[in-house]
């Protein structure tokens, strides 16, 4: 590492039309966080320290998702290179470093970056190349026996010679801090397109007898979204990461291609999932965990032991202590399960607390919402919810107290005791005979 | 396009024995739908106006699904060349074009088609070839240098240097519909097999100085179905198409991989679909839909903006308008959900109307059947139901009405009312610390 | 087959420091099965008799999932060669052949096994040998003209000629049982590890004048196990052979790619198997079942023509006769589900019978369990169990009996008659209407 200061622009004005959607094209997700997201952190882990993402008018949305990095906006769109000036004011000025990223190229890596920013300190524009296997319209990059970068050629202006040249242009660069926008003043638009293209900064630079070089990085992780379908190729790409990661960690998946992680999953040792299991975002899961098929977990803490699934959905705020037990058509939402508890079937457990050791029968449901506000159920340790039990809140079950089966308790149960609802259960002697033989009469004469 | 009439005669009388199956092999389906009926669909998209199926005796339900199609039975099996004959007496006569495709072959697109209809304007007879990876024992398509057609050789009488052609006969042609039945008949059973071959009407055709030539087909899309392991293949390849269509209009597929698409599926723009969701036939999901992982949908209606799953299962006849919630185990069948309603957990919501807005608490049921007969239950507008609750159909709960938690509502509820049925809460003191020690204590004598 | 006695010796004493995890390596499961227990099986379909499994000291787990096959210790760590050695004292001494296998290699099939087997009995000791796409650093097999094995060189020793050599030395070896510890006793440890290397009995087996031969097998099949990535490999190479043995079988795997499988699931004819099912261990379903999407079973029997799920769990000792229908959010344990009967949507079944015809209510549940002692309960023929119930078991319910929607039953209900529990429903009028005022109105003050 050096110790020089750098800083990061990052291109992020595009509206992307091929994506057909309203929302801007970066601020679509990968792994659960936008795209540019996953640049800035990238960028971060390589120890640029200031970031600042040009984007487009009228973006609040991802003006919000890059806070607390600053913004410079690209009011008309006119190129790479205007885009990158918009930043101008923005950026301190004191960079030894200005790294030129793309939202919508999200996959580079810390690794590669940090590359660029060693390679910075013996050239004043380093520019991100790779080999792909089909090199067909990129531009090339024109490179001396000393490795100097001589030239970026545009694939229509090449000759054929450089045509075979398999090393092509990224667009992404890391350029002197001090020479960046100096560079940037002297870019014209005199070319078909009219645009300002950042790429022209290599020869103005040569020109002015500054130097410049390539560092190489992988054609997958510049791999540049534009459409849904390579969307979803660079998620099948992060979700590899991240499956991979989690298996060198010690977690057993057992089709970890039917694992679906956010970017941040935590996984323990020795954690076993199931085959379907699809982790949103702040999942933290402990050692020993089994989590079964068809589970779907969500900003939740899952303890030590904990055996879940399948059908088990954590929301938002469930916090399951060690030895939990969470069955199947289960949902659990801002409650606290503790030490040992078992919720094992057909149950909703929201705004509530469940003590160490207590039983939920199935079918048990907390009614906390009354359409306007939301209210809390307590659930001693050690206690039993008998089966088809409504409980409706605010309401205290006492330690060690019993519910009987097909309650609706409205009323707190004191530690120890036992609470019911219950009408008594009448018979009508041969009623059903009797309805069955009206009603199959009835259906005969349709 | 031309003006010319087209027909096409699709061989599906085969029993597909290697699939070990009592079907008839072209009734699996592929995303839902018969495989014949996928080339059924692709004739008529590359403008087929009639088809005849060949059927084989006692084949009701295929029958049934070419249907309003015609369909010729082939009694005895002997061979392509007298399947096809097996419809002389149902085509109607006056066609420009005959096609004759196989219902096994079910993944050959419409350009495909229709490129052999245009070539036939210029030859008698129009074989479809394609290129294989690997041509081992396939047929050889011998063409001169003006491209005209000169033989189909088999492999096993094929010379070194016939082998070494790499274009194969699919067995798929488009004739003179003039000159089709004349070629059949003069067609011998004069080889090994004592069948008719298809194939052996390019060489008399030849020998009237009628003209052939060669179209060329993908050899994915000539992908024969004899094995439920090529079924699979097959399928494999059909998903891919539709996800890809359903990325490129809009949508965003977190894994594709894992989303499992009916051939009609129709999809809005910035629809999200979450890992393994699956889509029966008749869905239609509008614009801004999320559909949460592992929901299932069949012959339902996903109103803009509508939130959905995780494990939302909409049957046959659910209708969500714009802006609902469905949340998790939850099953919705033959009911109207009206603007803005809510039913987010472990429900079950059949034959029924819920009013825009109404809140449908946890656990609701709609007691819909009584073994002989469905009933209707209807929600007013606003309504809140509690947790919980079994509603008796046929009911009606008035709008802004609301009912409590734990009841089983077998009577109308008026608008505005609460209704309610609930037996009082008792309470027996110590009876479960008590209940516990006996009950320990039986268990320790065990 | 030849009529000579085998044994088998497989080292399982390994760690498996890379998988991170507290269990011996060779018990992790492929396909819901220890690896060590695919060895063992494969072994024996090969015709092996005797097994004994060379286990590390305090592994008493292992030691119970080979039984009843013998386990040796080997307590130091020396070298394969040290741990053949420790089940010198194990074996009977009899055996003609002895092959040394590796618990972490599982995939080795019987017939590789077998063709070892074969080959033994024209040469004193057999290697299985592979040709890998990458040879890499694998020790060299080097052969004669007469396809003797001259030596096994290890890729450190090899000369550029041997390096060349493509067959490589897999380790597993069928060796003459009469001269196998003669040989061991014979090998040192005379090498940069100091360890005792099985492979050295070639060198000292050609020195004696023993013949020395090779048996190809796959890469595949050779695929060790040393990490949870190599672990979930080869879960998808064992997956991918059940899926391929079940469709050849005459079972529809929609998308095979989401259907997980148990080694020893068995499926009937006609199945079809929507995408995203699992199936655990012990799991057997007839002829004509559709399992639909979403659907988890384990230790359970599926009749004939039983249509099940989406989002159907049968647990262990769910029993279901022919006809039977189990719909969404269902759990079956431990119950008898008779002839057509309907557990149609939200139930808990368990520790039950369900008669013939039967039919169940959404959202039915058996209050089977009282935190101690676990209860049956009975349902007879016919019987028709309205919607939210609660059977408080031990309970009987008779054939033809009717239980109305909403009870909590904890008594008998007599054949044919009618049982219930139901509170009188009250209305309250207005009262919705006053208390959503009153709600607004203090929501709106917060």
């Amino acid at each position: 590492m050096t110790s020089s200061k750098s800083a990061a622009i990052v291109l992020a004005a595009g509206l992307g039309t091929r994506m057909k959607s309203t929302k801007p094209k970066v601020m679509h997700p990968l792994a659960g966080r936008p795209m540019v997201n996953h640049v800035i952190a990238n960028l971060q882990t390589a120890g640029v320290e200031e970031i600042i993402a040009v984007i487009g008018p009228d973006m609040p949305a991802l003006e919000k998702a890059v806070a607390p990095h600053k913004t410079a906006v690209q009011v008309d769109r006119l190129g790479t290179g205007h885009a990158v000036l918009a930043a101008k004011d923005v950026v301190a000025g004191d960079e030894d470093n200005v790294i030129i990223a793309f939202g919508d190229t999200p996959l580079i890596s810390p690794d590669t970056f940090s590359r660029m920013i060693e390679a910075r300190a013996q050239s004043d524009v380093v520019v991100l190349g790779f080999r792909p296997d089909h090199p067909g319209a990129y531009g090339r990059l024109v490179v001396d026996e000393a490795n100097a970068l001589q030239a970026i050629v545009e694939f229509k202006d090449a000759t054929e010679e450089q045509r075979a040249i398999t090393l092509c242009n990224s667009g992404v660069m890391c350029v002197n801090g001090q020479k960046l926008f100096g560079l940037l003043d002297a870019i014209t638009n005199d070319n078909a397109a009219g645009e300002y293209y950042l790429t022209d900064i290599v020869a103005l630079a040569r020109q002015e007898g500054l130097s410049c070089s390539v560092v190489e990085g992988e054609e997958e992780e510049l791999l540049g979204v534009n459409s849904r379908v390579e969307l979803a190729r660079a998620e099948a790409i992060v979700q590899d990461q991240l499956r991979h990661k989690a298996m060198v960690n010690g977690a057993t998946l057992l089709d970890p291609a039917t694992t679906y992680f956010s970017y941040d999953t935590e996984l323990g040792k020795d954690v076993v999932i199931e085959p379907n299991v699809f982790f949103g975002p702040r999942v933290k899961v402990n050692d020993f965990v089994t989590v079964k098929a068809f589970s779907h977990l969500e900003e939740c803490n899952v303890g030590r032991g904990v055996v879940m699934g399948p059908y088990a959905r954590l929301r938002p705020g469930a916090d399951l202590k060690d030895g939990v037990k969470v069955g199947n058509f289960v949902e659990i939402k801002k409650a606290l399960i503790e030490e040992g508890a078992k919720v094992n079937h057909l149950s909703y457990i929201g705004d509530a607390r469940v003590g160490p050791g207590a039983n939920i029968g199935a079918g048990t449901i907390t009614c906390n919402y009354d359409g306007y506000f939301k209210y809390h159920t307590d659930i001693g340790a050690e206690a039993f919810i008998g089966s088809n039990t409504a409980l409706v809140a605010p309401v205290r079950i006492g330690d060690g107290a019993n519910v009987g089966a097909g309650s609706t308790i409205a009323k707190d149960v004191k530690s120890g005791d036992l609470g019911l609802t219950r009408a008594p259960q009448k018979s009508f002697a041969k009623w059903a005979e009797k309805f069955r033989s009206r009603q199959a009469a009835a259906k005969a004469k349709k």
